[in-house]
């Protein structure tokens, strides 16, 4: 495929991603009564599913990354020239933020506003942390093993992260900061994003890391 | 198969799709104890285990549209002749009919009767679009680079799509005109149905000329 | 497979089906402070991913019929004879039963008690009937096109069903027979037995009767 | 793959595996305004989808074990030798712990504390001793005849098995120790695990005797 094309791709899934993320949060909270549980219930069964139809619709076109860390670990693997990096950052951002503003316009919400849902110290952090590690590790080794698994693994990832973080697990900081311009049941206040993509970061390094090793065949000695 | 063979299980697939989906809608809210969040997540998970059923059931034998825009992007993409497209959409449409008044039966409902349910508004009507265009996007994909696995994506992505658009995701006239005809959970006034069609072919065209260009593959430049 | 293995995986088999389908009633009702609801909607779940996970165990030993009507049909095919069909049957009921008794131990319930769960009317007999033609029609169609696939849409298909037919769709006559000894969620009144296996035999002949033509390849002309 | 790969996997794998079980116990809880049954929903939506990501993750690498009593009958069948099967269950012991203190990190819980939840009695032990039956005839059998599938029969089992039995299901004496020490949720009264582990030994016992049969090829007769 075309680099044009494979950015096309990311922008549109991303986006995708987004107005699933953000839309379902609001009809979620719109109809649960007040039960917080029944709405993160709604918002992740759909982010689940929705991620399954999107990296299934996307993962041949542009590899379906959706997130700035995966590409990152793409690039560091060598399957991303820095140029090809540089555009499906971009674009995912871009991306990030057109969904979240077509998930408002389907509920008649402002475009953008900022959100006031905290966000903050180290528990959640942590959470942060072991969530993209965890991710990383989905998806660097099924797409070695077993590659036509992996959008089923990814999704049943980011379903069970939902609830066992105590940040409802973000890990992509594309996300993260479209999240904040959202002040929905989904949203995160600008000035928790920084903690959040710094924990991402490092805990897509410590899967990179750890997996480089843990995947590599072993040489045979020499005779 | 012979056109008789495909015309019926379309016929059969659509009328069993909208009894799961009228059908769940009733039993939902009934249960729900007036919790309309607790109704939608029933009537999702069916609606999304009951679709991936019913696409493998009938996929080899008619492809298992069960929706007229569906066969419309097939018809434009040469998959289906003129005359072929009006017997799948008048199956399809009969066939929701006959699903619907199925549904009202197993619940002692009258067979047929005008819904009061409004769903109108700009907000609704791009959803419908949004949800359109995506699950467009979903089949020609897939159905383009990994045929086996659409069952699974479309049938994720509805499950989604019940909970990000204000909508719920109709996504196919016909069956937005056969819930016109249930005055249940699941039900649309019969005034909104047009404003929800003409949505749902826009995002579909929106859907299929972006995606010609997205999925086709580039000529290497003659020499 | 030697037949008394293939009639012991039967019999496990169901018996498991059974205990799942009564177990996960108990505790859902136990647990669901009197939202039914909320019951049903965890006694789906179990019964979905719990008849996954059975027909992908004992799939390849006896084939995972764990109901009579599937077994009739099959010897109707000539899939099996005469003396296995009865002893498939025969091993069905006994395993439900055991089932039953086994669920009733987990959850300190008498080993059997008739149930008080009034299941009548005409609009629940046209549930069995549709449920267990539609049961049919998705494995007809499965193990004919695409045998692999068969056990995700059938668990997704029974998912469905609790929800969209108003008897929960039983579509199963040694199912029937032994949920009518458990006076739990799950139960049914003896009377309302026969009514209930009675719609099931007429949904699952006309399944098998529409889908020998429906699959049928047509022969080519003579010249 | 090296020994010390397979036990770093096996370590990794069964950390998150219980991260996934208490932490999203923890937020279960908290989101769920008092109901027991909508807490366990989420715990049991999110233990079975993490199951399914962690196999398929760590399957290639260890087998993907995380559970000492499958490794005990993986050794039986001459899969493991006896130093690798203590290493196994060392390190899923260990693995265990460290992901019931990650998961307390992420909930600003202290490291470990002892349950106080009591779970004992017959019906508990039955229930444990039929969920690890059960769970070791899915394993058995499915990685038999299927391999590829087992990672989804597992995670659908068990997902049932958290409603179907009284005790949640265990079935793992690893997350039964690890587990003793989260006053949480998810966690069991340090003198109840004693009885919870030796019905699962009993349980694995007896699926193992009687599935070595069932799964066996019968000879043919000498002529």
């Amino acid at each position: 495929m075309t680099l044009s094309r494979r950015l096309v791709a990311e922008a549109l899934g991303t986006a995708f991603l987004l107005a699933v993320v953000v839309g379902s949060g609001i009809m979620g909270e719109r109809l649960a009564g007040g039960s917080v549980g029944l709405a993160l219930l709604a918002n992740t069964l759909a982010t689940g599913a929705g991620l399954l139809a999107l990296i299934l619709t996307f993962g041949s076109v542009s590899g379906a990354h959706f997130n700035p860390v995966v590409s990152l670990v793409a690039a560091w693997q060598g399957q991303l020239r820095g140029a090809e990096l540089s555009g499906y950052v971009l674009v995912q951002v871009l991306g990030a933020l057109a969904g979240v503003a077509a998930a408002h316009l389907m509920f008649g919400e402002p475009l953008f506003s900022a959100s006031l849902h905290a966000r903050s110290g180290l528990a959640q952090c942590w959470s942060e942390g072991v969530a993209t590690f965890g991710l990383l590790a989905v998806i660097l080794s099924c797409s070695r093993h077993r590659p036509g698994i992996t959008p089923f693994a990814v999704a049943a990832y980011i379903t069970a992260a939902y609830w066992f973080t105590s940040s409802t697990s973000f890990a992509n900081p594309a996300v993260t900061l479209a999240r904040a311009l959202s002040d929905t049941f989904a949203g995160i206040r600008p000035q928790d994003v920084p903690g959040f993509i710094l924990s991402q970061l490092l805990g897509a390094a410590a899967a990179a890391g750890l997996f480089r090793w843990l995947l590599s065949e072993p040489q045979p000695p020499r005779s």
